[in-house]
């Protein structure tokens, strides 16, 4: 059997790092991204060829085109961090051949017809698992483990905002089996409800004539000293020196263009509060192998139990995607899908 | 022999906190202050006595009186946070009674003839320490020895600012002696030479017309990931995001009114940065007993061997206290005294 040595893919049409900071979501997907065949290298010891089925178009794939990431872009290589698909050829991991896995695009990005990737960060994946959820599995969910985790660390009640997000709903269902009392924060009210259903504790509408008086309020019954921070704006700022001594900004996403103002200092000194980031790509690695096992375990039994889903908002061909993708991001939280 | 109950003191005409934000120095200190008798209350168990010696004018005292500091001030009670007189009496320490000691003011403040200490949060002095050290013994000393040992947990390298002050004075010289390079950061190139003398490896000096230049170099060769900041502007903002991964912004002082904006918060994400505060009544009580004693005595032998020493701007009585403290204040980077 011979396997393709090229593969059609949304191809980076620029190396390395944005030389200005970027936006959140890009003006246009055309700039960055290509529609062409592309080398495949071939594969590395430990290293897996797959034939992908769907992929996500997370916030951070949108930082990343742009060149502002974390981690430097190679021109010509295929963007996309993770997505769903079958193992068709191998070097040393012959158990996962013909196996479905969730993966990371660690050897070559995901928004492509084949990806390579590294077995180690394969998840095969159980038949009660959707294809949909399979694609999605890795990025938000491990996420919202791990910043649940961190959450709970300071206390019951912790403050989400972006909360209507994929990664916002995730860890509040999350947050909600395991005790926790998340305030949940958006922008506007027509999420409120399903949010409360999902599991928050309260709802904070940012848009809301009201929203310092009830940020107040739910503050000051929950007291809650994590805030888990994907926004990066004013108001976030605002929200963490509203909080209660040793509260802690963590930021792990910036969806806002602001440069929030830092305008109670004392507070750091005097409260004790702190401000620190999270980074999968940094926690992953540094996770113990037994607990990474488990969460990967957990993940896919939220999945697979219905306890999480995934939304879709659309999904595109690949031909569709570069023209298809930000119109579809504009008008829904839900995830926009590629199926090459 | 019987003893006072009553003192002539530098009382607070105002409790409580401020209403508003506070700047870092009052533009009168009659407001906030009033020279009157006050009552000495009866001493608690395990209190003493003290005749007042020297007291210094610190900048968090200037916080303090204005209602802008971490603790609240109780209305008609002597300000001063520390000092250097006699012990007189005592209730349970007898041992202290006759004793030369440098005092915090947790009974009643310093800036009086008599205050009221707790035994256990006073130091016996040696003859060798002169009264000017041994009045500022306390505050700025341990403040400094435990933010040099902060910052060696960040490596070899680290940023001061205001480094011009007795405290950044204090901490040059002691982190010169454990092997450290401190980066200085001061406003007008004046004192370059004299700090570069007490250990500061590099001087950086923000008025000067190519401060990011040299800043940038600094921090490009010596690597620093602690950056120890009483000042809180939009330039230690600069500083900070121009440090390596893993760096730490270490508030423990706000003499700017500035503030400073958060205009790379990807930095907390991707570059594992954090901003955190100390303040020296969180971080004593925390300290294990003997790691304080050993604290206690080097600080002691640095003030008695000369390695430190307290500069002194002016030394005032009590009743020319509060017209003359703000314009001695202004004119120099030395201590302030008030001699009782």
């Amino acid at each position: 059997m011979t396997h393709p040595t090229t593969t059609l893919a949304l191809a980076l049409r620029e190396g390395g790092f944005a030389k200005a900071p970027t936006p959140q979501v890009p003006h246009a997907m055309a700039p960055h991204l290509e529609l062409r065949e592309v080398m495949l290298p071939p594969l590395g010891p430990g290293q897996v060829l797959i034939a992908v089925t769907l992929s996500p178009v997370n916030p951070s794939d949108l930082f990343f085109v742009q060149g502002g990431y974390g981690q430097p872009r190679v021109q010509g290589q295929a963007a996309g961090f993770e997505g769903v698909g079958r193992v068709i050829a191998s070097n040393g991991a012959e158990r996962l051949v013909g196996r479905r896995v969730s993966f990371l695009g660690t050897g070559t990005g995901a928004w492509a017809k084949h990806a390579v990737a590294d077995a180690a960060l394969c998840i095969p994946l159980d038949d009660a698992v959707a294809d949909v959820d399979g694609a999605a599995l890795i990025v938000n969910p491990l996420t919202a483990v791990a910043l649940v985790e961190r959450a709970r660390q300071g206390g019951n009640a912790f403050v989400l905002n972006a909360a209507g997000s994929q990664l916002g709903r995730l860890m509040l269902g999350l947050a909600r089996d395991e005790g926790l009392s998340p305030i949940a924060v958006i922008r506007r009210p027509d999420d409120a409800e399903a949010l409360r259903a999902l599991g928050a504790a309260e709802v904070l509408v940012t848009s809301a004539p009201d929203f310092h008086a009830q940020a107040g309020a739910a503050i000051k019954a929950l007291k809650p000293r994590v805030l888990l921070d994907a926004v990066g704006d004013q108001a976030t700022a605002d929200l963490f020196f509203a909080m209660p001594a040793g509260a802690a900004w963590v930021s792990y996403g910036k969806m806002s263009d602001d440069a929030p103002s830092l305008n109670q200092m004392g507070q750091f000194i005097f409260m004790a509060k702190t401000i620190e980031g999270f980074w999968l790509s940094r926690w992953l690695p540094a996770a113990p192998a037994d607990r990474q096992a488990a969460v990967v375990r957990q993940v896919q039994t939220r999945f697979a139990s219905g306890q999480w889903a995934t939304r879709v908002a659309a999904e595109l061909s690949l031909d569709q995607a570069i023209d298809g993708i930000l119109p579809a991001y504009a008008t829904s939280s839900g995830k926009v899908m590629i199926r090459p």
